[in-house]
């Protein structure tokens, strides 16, 4: 079991998705890329073990600000300050659209095309799946999967359209408390563990 | 099952501490305070339902810092314009030392004393606890519960010492891959998920 976990991890990708998502109008819109959202979700990606994390901008000026603190953490100064950090940073990939992405994955798994694209949301949708579910049963065997979360108020419906499988949001646990506004940070960090953590007894 | 769940995490913090804690080398130092660590736990800890979330720091000029983060939010230009932030940012509360925490969160139950302590951190311990165990069996009826994690390279082994309990490290699939460079704000999203996360169904 565990090993079939660490399995599927290694062919598993992340994508923070800056363009299309919703402001707080619900208007699409492309948000701004944070140096935090870039260190937080690279360090917990490579925590589970994952194959990669795209960081998904149309704007050239943001994906070349990303690649410069990618630079600096893998080539530049922050290497020799903290190598924990150079080993999280280059699992990132930086791309104009999802769809990059996806071509991204298939054109390194070419065997098994098109990676499993899972849309996230903080809104309860009907016909989504628990952590458990899409572990367990409904990634094709072979296959990667893509887990695709969305920056400001969240992915834009096409995305949610166009997915193989939406994850249920995450909830407190007072059913008539429907306050669920994580950081899309927490939220990665809180899936992925969903999926991909084992025990850390001594 | 659920509504035993809501009830302990209305009676749970979380302190962020900024002294005692590690530095790279394993020196005693005091970090300095981030402002997303104060948005990304508060929102996390009302996502879950959570009583307060302590910022710990002895240094009085970070302290002030907070208290104008959170005056912007709770009372000041914030407030307008994202009133879940405001809500999220309310339960913060700014002490010295996590002494001054634990006295407060016992004025505030002073039926039941003491809150029942709990240390986290990266590394393998020996007698720790997962979080089924611990929410399942282990805190005392009626007694607040205090999360307490560290910034920089870990709390300080006085903080293990004195606590009444340590949670088990969050760990990913790969017994092999001992990589578990999580940032604090991921750490404390996954903890209270484990705690308290309930199913996210429409």
């Amino acid at each position: 079991m565990t090993t079939g976990v660490a399995e599927l991890a290694r062919r598993t990708y992340v994508a923070l998705v800056h363009h299309p998502v919703l402001d707080k109008e619900g208007q699409t819109v492309t948000t701004a890329v944070t140096n935090l959202d870039i260190h937080d979700i690279a360090r917990a990606s490579r925590t589970f073990g994952l194959a990669g994390y795209f960081v998904v901008t149309p704007i050239t000026a943001q994906r070349e600000l990303v690649g410069q603190i990618v630079g600096h953490w893998t080539h530049g100064a922050g290497r020799a300050h903290n190598d924990k950090r150079t080993d999280a940073v280059s699992l990132v990939r930086i791309v104009p659209a999802l769809a990059d992405a996806i071509e991204q994955v298939a054109r390194q798994n070419d065997q098994a095309g098109n990676p499993f694209v899972v849309a996230t949301g903080a809104r309860p949708r009907k016909e989504t799946l628990s952590a458990a579910e899409l572990r367990e049963a409904r990634i094709p065997e072979q296959s990667s999967m893509l887990l695709v979360f969305g920056t400001g108020w969240g992915l834009a419906p096409e995305v949610f359209a166009s997915a193989d499988a939406v994850l249920e949001p995450i909830c407190g646990p007072d059913p008539n408390d429907h306050y669920n506004h994580l950081s899309v940070r927490s939220a990665v960090a809180i899936v992925l563990d969903r999926l991909f953590a084992t025990p850390g007894r001594a």
